[in-house]
This record gives C-alpha cells, sequence and structure tokens, in this order.
C-alpha cells in the first residue's frame, strides 16, 4: 500500500482529523527543526562530581552552563583571553593575531561597526543555539542572504561584468520554463504526463518563467527594469532577456543559484542585534565566573579513576594541573592532534585522521565612510558573488542609512584559494581583495582601502587552526562513530561531531550529547 | 547589427573599459531603482505663491515638504485628526472608525505590537521614499516577505492541510528539473539547443532541482527533513517528495509561488523600525504646522486666477474657505468624485471612471500572548497564504523572542472576498478569520481571540473609500494621461497617478510631478 492509497483509506475510515494525525505521525506535516535536545539533568544531579571543560567556545560554554546548573563543579580551561572560540566579532581597537602576523582592527567606535569573523548567520530551525538566544536574551534581527540587488560577477562571463542577481535568476527561470513548454509541445513526455496533468504543468511552468502567451521568455519584470515603473506616464522598461548561451557560459547556476535554497541558508536567517558575540557575552553572564583564560592545555592523562589536565598560565608560562572526573574536551581536531594526551590508540588515529579535514576559512572586512552599496546600488544586506578568490562580498543587514558601515570584503571557504591568500601578509590580502572588488564595484578603490581594513585567516589563528570540520565520506564512515564515543572519561565535543560543521547550532547539539553521556555513565556507575 | 555583435565590435576597437561604458549606457548593467526625482526647485522661488494640497498622506506631505522648502506658501487641509492617509499605523487604544463601526484597538502598549493597516513594505529600489527616510531619519530594518518556514493551505489539495513553502517550492524545481532532463534525454530539443548547450543545461537543470545522478528527482535536503542533520550519528531524514499531481492540484503556482519574485516583492524588503507611521511622524517634524486637521473639503472653485477651497471644520461644523493661487489635490478618487468641484467636463468625468478602480483591501490583526510562530513552528517573519478568505497570515519580522506579538490575521486585496468580508461586523470578520487561520495553524484558536483583534475595510473608511487604485487597461489608456495634466490651477496627485498603485513610493513620485508642473507653471507665466 503506498502513502496516498493508505490516507485515503485513513480518510474513509476517520476522516480528515484521523488523516492529519497519520500524516503528522509520518512527518507530512510541519517543518522539523533540530529537535530540542537540552539534556534538563536533575538539579543537583551533579554535586560532587567534577569536570574539566577544554575549550570556552560555545559548545564549551554549553557544556558549562548545562552541567554547572545542575550542580557539577565545572572549570572551563580557555587558552585565549577572551570567550566565544570561533564565534569572534571585532571592533576597532581589537587585535589579530595569527601564527606570524599581528593586526588591530582600525574601525571606528560604533554599535554597527563590527565583524563576525566566525560564525555570522543563525538558520530559523536552529531551535538550540535559538533557544539559548531566547532562554539568555540576546536580541535578534533578520540578516539578508540573498538579494535580488546583489551581483554576480564571472570573468568567463559578460565580459566580466557584474549582473544583477535578479537578472541571472529569473532569466534562468524563464528558459528553463521555456524549454520544458517546447518539450512538452513537441510531445516529449507523453509518457511521463497524463493528459490532465499536462495542460496543468503547461500553465504551472508558464507561471514559474513569467512566460509569455505563446510560452516564450521574452524577459520579465522579475528580472528587473532599466527604467522602472514611475509616477504620470513613466509605465517602466524591462531589461532584455540575457542570451541562453551567456548564462550558460557563466559559473552561477552550478552552485551560486540555488545556494539560498538550501536547508540551512534559506530565509529566515538571523543574527544577534550588535554581533555574533552577543550569545558568547550572555553565556559568560552565566558562566563566565568558571572559565580560566590564558590557560594552554599541553597534556591530557588518565588516571585511574579520571583526568588530569597540564596547563601552562600564558601570562606567567607556570604549568598547572587539574584533576576530575570527567573532562569534556571541545578543541579543535586540528588542535587536539597536537596535544599530548592519554587517548586509546584507535582513538588517537582517529583525532589524527580527521584533524586533516579542516577548511582554513579566510575572512576580510573594510570600513566604508560612506554606505554606496546602499546609496548607489539599493543593496541593503545580502551577498554579492564573483569567481575571483574574495568569492563573496558581504553587506550589513543593520545600521541602514547610517553614515558608514563594514562590509565583509572576502569570505573564502576553499582551501586551494586560503592557501593562496593566507601566506599573503594581511595588507596584501586587503589589497588584492580590494582589486577583486572593483570586478564588482568599479569605484570599489575609491570606497575602501586596505587601512581601513581587517583580515582572519582561520588556519593561521592559535588554538582555531582552521574554520570548521569537513567531513569526506571515507573518514565520516571510518572514524566519526568512534570519536562519539567517550575514551573513557574523556568526551568531545564540537560542531566537528555534527552533521552541522560550520554551524553553531552542530556545536551546542554535540555538548548536549556529552552531557547527556556523561551524566548516563554516572547514573550507571552509580546503580552498578 | 544585434546587440551581441555591437559589443563584440566596441571591445575589438576600444577594449573592456569601453564596453562597459556602452554596456552602462545601453542600460546592461546595474540595478535601476526609480530615478530619483527629488524636484530641487531653487530656494525661495515659491515667494509669494500660495498653494494649497488637500490630503496630508504621503503624496501631500512630501508637496508640502517640497513647496514650503523652496518658499512656497502651503496649506495642508486633512480631514482627518492625524496625517497620513492609509500610512496608518494603529497601536492599543487607537480608534478605527468605518462607515458604520468603531473599534477599539486591543493591543497592550509596547513598542513591537502595532498593526501597519496600510503599507507595511519598502522595496529596496524605491528610493525617493527611501530618501525620505534616511534624511528625516526614519530608521530601517529588514522585514521577511518569503519564507520557507511559512505554509501553504490550499482547501482543495493535500487534504487541506498545511504544506511547508520549503517542500512546495523546492519539490515544484525538482520535478520542472527532470520533466526537463527527461525532454533533452529523448532529443526533444534538438533544434532549440546546440550541442554544447544541450550539455551544460542538463548539469544546469540538474543543480536547478537538486536531481540525482539520474537526473531524477527524489527528494531534497532545500525541501527538509522530517529529522534534521544533528550532533553525534543523526545524519538526518529528508522529505519524501510531494506527488507531482497532488502539487498540480493546488493553487500555490498559480501566483503564490512565484510572489517573492515581483520586482516589488522581492528581496531586500524592508520597513521603518516601530511601524510604518514613523514616515508621517518625520514629516510631520518638517511641516506639521502646516496642516489644518479635521477640515473636511466640500468645494473646489477655480477662482479668475486661482482656486477657492470650501470646508467645514469637522469639530464645530463651521463651513470656511481658503484661496490660492495652486491646489495639490491627493484625495483618492473614490473620494475627490463626491467633491463638488469646478473640474471641467472632461476632467470630472474621467475622475469619475477612474474611480471606480479601487481595490476595497481588508486587514485584521491580532495580538497573540504567545509566539506560538516561532515556539512551535519557527516562523520568524514572513508569510503564510491560504486559499480561506483571509488570503495570507503575516508574521512579525521584528521583537523576535519576545512575550507577545501581533499577526496580521487577514489581508485581503480581492473585491469579491472584500465584499463578503466588510459587510460583516469586525468581530465577526475576526470570528471566521480564526476558522479561516485555523486550517494554517491547528492550535490557532487557542492562541488569538476575537477580542484581541481588530479589523480595517478600506472600502469602508471615510476619506479613503478604497485601499489603492487599480487601472484596467482601458481605463488607463483612454483616462490616465487626462489625470496627468493639471485642470487649470489644479493638480491631482497620490499613488492613483502612477504605475507604482498601492505602493507610497507612486505617491512620492507623483507628487514630485506635481510640484514641478507647478513650478513650471509658475516659471513660463512668469516669463510671457
Amino acid at each position: 500500500m503506498n502513502r496516498r492509497t493508505l490516507l485515503k483509506f485513513v480518510g474513509r475510515a476517520g476522516g480528515a482529523a484521523a488523516v492529519l494525525t497519520t500524516m503528522n505521525a509520518m512527518g507530512l506535516l510541519h517543518t522539523q527543526a533540530t529537535a530540542n535536545t537540552r539534556p534538563n539533568l536533575i538539579s543537583q544531579s551533579g554535586d560532587g562530581t567534577r569536570v574539566v571543560i577544554l575549550g570556552a567556545g560555545i559548545a564549551g560554554l554549553t557544556a558549562a552552563y548545562e552541567l554547572s546548573k545542575a550542580g557539577y563543579d565545572c572549570t572551563v580551561l580557555e587558552a585565549r583571553d577572551r570567550a566565544g572560540g570561533r564565534n569572534w566579532t571585532i571592533r576597532g581597537g581589537d587585535v589579530i593575531r595569527e601564527t606570524d602576523t599581528q593586526q588591530t582592527c582600525p574601525f571606528e567606535a560604533d554599535p554597527h561597526l563590527y565583524f563576525n569573523t566566525g560564525p555570522a548567520r543563525l538558520p530559523h530551525h536552529h531551535t538550540n543555539i535559538l533557544g539559548y538566544c531566547k532562554e539568555l536574551g540576546v536580541p535578534l534581527e533578520v540578516i539578508v542572504n540573498d538579494n535580488r540587488a546583489a551581483y554576480f560577477q564571472d570573468d568567463a562571463a559578460f565580459g566580466g561584468q557584474p549582473m544583477l542577481n535578479r537578472r541571472i535568476l529569473n532569466d534562468s527561470r524563464g528558459y528553463i520554463a521555456e524549454l520544458l513548454a517546447k518539450a512538452i509541445h513537441n510531445h516529449a513526455l507523453e509518457n511521463d504526463l497524463t493528459v490532465e496533468d499536462k495542460e496543468r504543468i503547461l500553465e504551472f511552468v508558464s507561471r514559474f518563467g513569467d512566460l509569455d502567451a505563446d510560452y516564450l521568455y521574452k524577459g520579465s519584470g522579475r528580472a528587473g527594469y532599466t527604467t522602472p515603473p514611475g509616477a504620470a506616464m513613466v509605465s517602466g522598461s524591462k531589461y532584455d532577456p540575457i542570451d541562453l548561451s551567456e548564462l550558460l557560459n557563466s559559473d552561477f547556476w552550478r552552485f551560486k543559484l540555488n545556494f539560498a535554497e538550501g536547508f540551512n541558508q534559506a530565509a529566515t536567517m538571523l543574527q544577534p542585534i550588535g554581533g555574533m558575540d552577543q550569545i558568547v557575552k550572555a553565556f559568560e553572564r552565566q558562566v563566565g565566573h568558571l572559565i580560566q583564560f590564558n590557560t594552554e592545555v599541553t597534556q591530557i592523562r588518565k588516571l585511574g579513576n579520571g583526568v588530569r589536565i597540564v596547563y601552562t598560565d600564558r601570562s606567567n608560562g607556570a604549568e598547572s594541573a587539574v584533576e576530575a572526573d570527567f573532562v569534556i574536551c571541545t578543541l579543535p581536531l586540528s588542535v587536539l592532534a597536537g596535544i599530548d594526551a592519554d587517548f586509546s590508540t584507535d582513538y588517537k588515529a582517529a583525532i589524527d585522521r580527521a584533524s586533516k579535514g579542516y577548511i582554513n576559512a579566510v575572512k576580510h572586512a573594510f570600513q566604508a565612510d560612506r554606505r554606496f552599496w546602499e546609496e548607489d546600488h539599493q543593496i541593503y544586506g545580502g551577498i554579492s558573488w564573483t569567481t575571483r578568490d574574495i568569492t563573496q562580498i558581504w553587506y550589513p543587514a543593520n545600521g541602514f542609512h547610517g553614515a558608514k558601515g563594514v562590509i565583509v570584503g572576502a569570505y573564502i571557504w576553499d582551501n586551494e584559494i586560503a592557501a593562496r591568500v593566507d601566506t599573503l601578509p594581511p595588507e596584501e590580502r586587503l589589497v588584492k581583495a580590494i582589486e577583486d572588488g572593483s570586478t564588482i564595484h568599479p569605484n570599489y578603490r575609491d570606497e575602501v582601502a586596505p587601512a581601513q581594513g581587517c583580515s582572519v585567516a582561520w588556519g593561521k589563528i592559535p588554538y582555531s587552526q582552521g574554520g570548521w570540520m569537513e567531513w569526506d565520506e571515507a573518514t565520516r564512515a571510518d572514524v566519526y562513530p568512534i570519536l562519539n564515543q567517550p575514551d573513557g572519561p574523556i568526551y568531545l565535543a564540537g560542531e566537528h561531531l555534527s552533521y552541522l560543521t560550520g554551524w553553531q547550532e552542530g556545536a551546542v547539539l554535540s555538548a548536549h550529547e556529552a552531557v547527556r553521556g556523561l551524566a548516563a555513565q554516572i547514573q550507571s556507575r552509580q546503580a552498578s
């Protein structure tokens, strides 16, 4: 019995309400956000249990928050002088230290002039990180991911000129629709469509592509106007459609055109008002007192009945140690692989292998003294794309119409490009980024300057050594299940131990897993 | 010579820079927003000229602002006790008076608990109204128009159950792509595509629809998950695709699916922070002293050399008159048709005929004491659609995660539906709207109540008598050009005299036209 037959059967027997219940049970209804995985540990259930958490990023903060609420005695060791890890918002005066360079962010002081160097978006269905925003009082606003007024630029198409998103996208829809309508008229799909469906599909694609009465695509107001409709006798003139072959010469349709339909990229996307690190600050209000900053972990030792963490105080070089019943290690695998630790052989091998999978993301940002993207291009938030190394330019979805603004002048997540870029001194990266960006905004050189910018190459940021983990299929199959188990008293957590790598939700969910696992281990010890 | 040949020719002769210049001249580059039509009158050029402006809506406020800056002696006559016209944001305690009913808005006092009863969106390319927002200090934020987490509900499809926007939209794309790929494999488009394009188009549609290696649509993460990817071993399970015939049974693809690609509806869409009437308040800070409230115009008389406006003071019934050199009349034609005026015969006939074209839009709103759309459905802003009379439910794009929220419980712009709805007393409208909305949110009855709602039927709002003008083709051809000319010293202005009816930008552009025409008339008088 197929689903449709089943539902008809249920409907006949139990009416619409029964169909609804059944569909719901079958997962046919409603959005399914990431499940609420909050551990909800019993109050005081952790009394007397010591947990050391390595890393005060989102995973570590989550673990500290949940465990300390249940009475666990938590210590968070953080190598940097700040919490947040890769959730790092920088503002004027902040210092960026890479392995071999140092920059000071040159932005002016203003609530809107910040740069989310790491995660910058919160999908609406990431209910666990959003739940913390709500519970801990982090106000949110919409971030624009997909803007019809932004540009696509391809050195190999359209003479290298920037093309409006709305033209590329809607001309593509128009041609797809026109071709399908032609095929149907040519009787190419007689076996695939009923007569009734065929008629309706013609109408469907005609609406989808904005075809004319002859099912031809002759341009659409959706693609925009050279002279838009106005007052009095200004009725407007549409753009002529882009030639189909020219469209196909470009690279947009390989990824960029469909990017914003992705499950984790589709509207509504959100951001904390005032910078992503508002989430970090909110967690710190709860568990900041548990964090020991400037403590670089050098050894992870298993004891007979617990763990011993050896660390260096970076302010004076002194070595200390802390013992605990458990450790939750949220360090990136790229960092963990370099730490002297009593992992079992398999576990160590798994860490070493996976640690090669990091994306060395690079982001630059510039303060512009004029919001030229708004004034000259009517771009309010969103992303322009280019085939150049900078890959993207992001426009701020906040501070509209203000005097100044910060734009993300590059967002690179291809390791080959990153390798080219991150070996350059930051100033040279910025010079090159302005050159690249000039293909999108011809006046770019007049609007931004290297001295107004800064760059973060995550592969070269100590204690991160990468942007996020990307599992290839084989490594995911061989190694991932191992690392999702504890190695004795040691639990790993972080975005890398999820199918949401690169997302804070992945870090939160993974921390919940570790917390729950740890609590269950205690319970089973007590029971035995 | 076609465009491509021309550009090649230019490129060979003058290089890339010449191509860019030519493309720009040909309108092939960059977004064209509505032209900046600000009249920029010469300072003091209006000294000694008296202008009466009828109506303190957006057109009237714009005219008063531009004229008074240039020294014109302006008076604005406004029948209501407030400015803004159809730009009307209501909050707790505000009174809604229709021709035969009166309601008091029951919302609690809170900056986020407001209801934009008229215009509620600002497209990014409406540069004139946005220019006033910038100049007059109206802070803006993003409004979500298209949300993949919102619902489509159709009584005639899917057993009447609400379906996720992301499923409908991405399954549609999948099927369109699959059918086109099949047609290409069936050699149905041999005459339409070169061999090279054919290969690329297959790849193109495969990406567009997220097809599998066999060019079949088997569902896509874009359409969402019954269990989304999570941490540890939760890799996620996609929805099965909706049956194509079931999709075609629905009405979504006729309009709703493509709505947000419309030129005036596509991202980025903006809204003033705190309500659309922040624009009105900003104008009032400039020209509020020129407005005489509660003055209902009863006669428009031409004099030998000017105009005489007779009006009733609504506070005491007293009749008065004001004389001026010119009048700019921004009253809706539906209102103007009922006023005793010295229009020429053709002009009067034109007004009468056009005045029948108004859309009697209806909007309801409810305060909900729980933001169930966020908590239960991960809906942050955007619009759900239904085949029921309410047509849409709008979710607020502000005040996220707050304790309470205001949702638009109906937005109707079909005059047939409006006629059914607006004859009901407001409370009955709200009862019915809750019934309709329950098809989208099964728990709706527990979340909103008629006592927490209010309704505005624009066809029954005195001094508006309609939501906006919609020109049919014949009336636009016959009558529209006449009304865009002055009738002696009388200029008409408003959204109705534009190709952007229903948009504030249309009202602004039209006011600019009237102001410019009036100034030119004076100049030509002085010259002769």
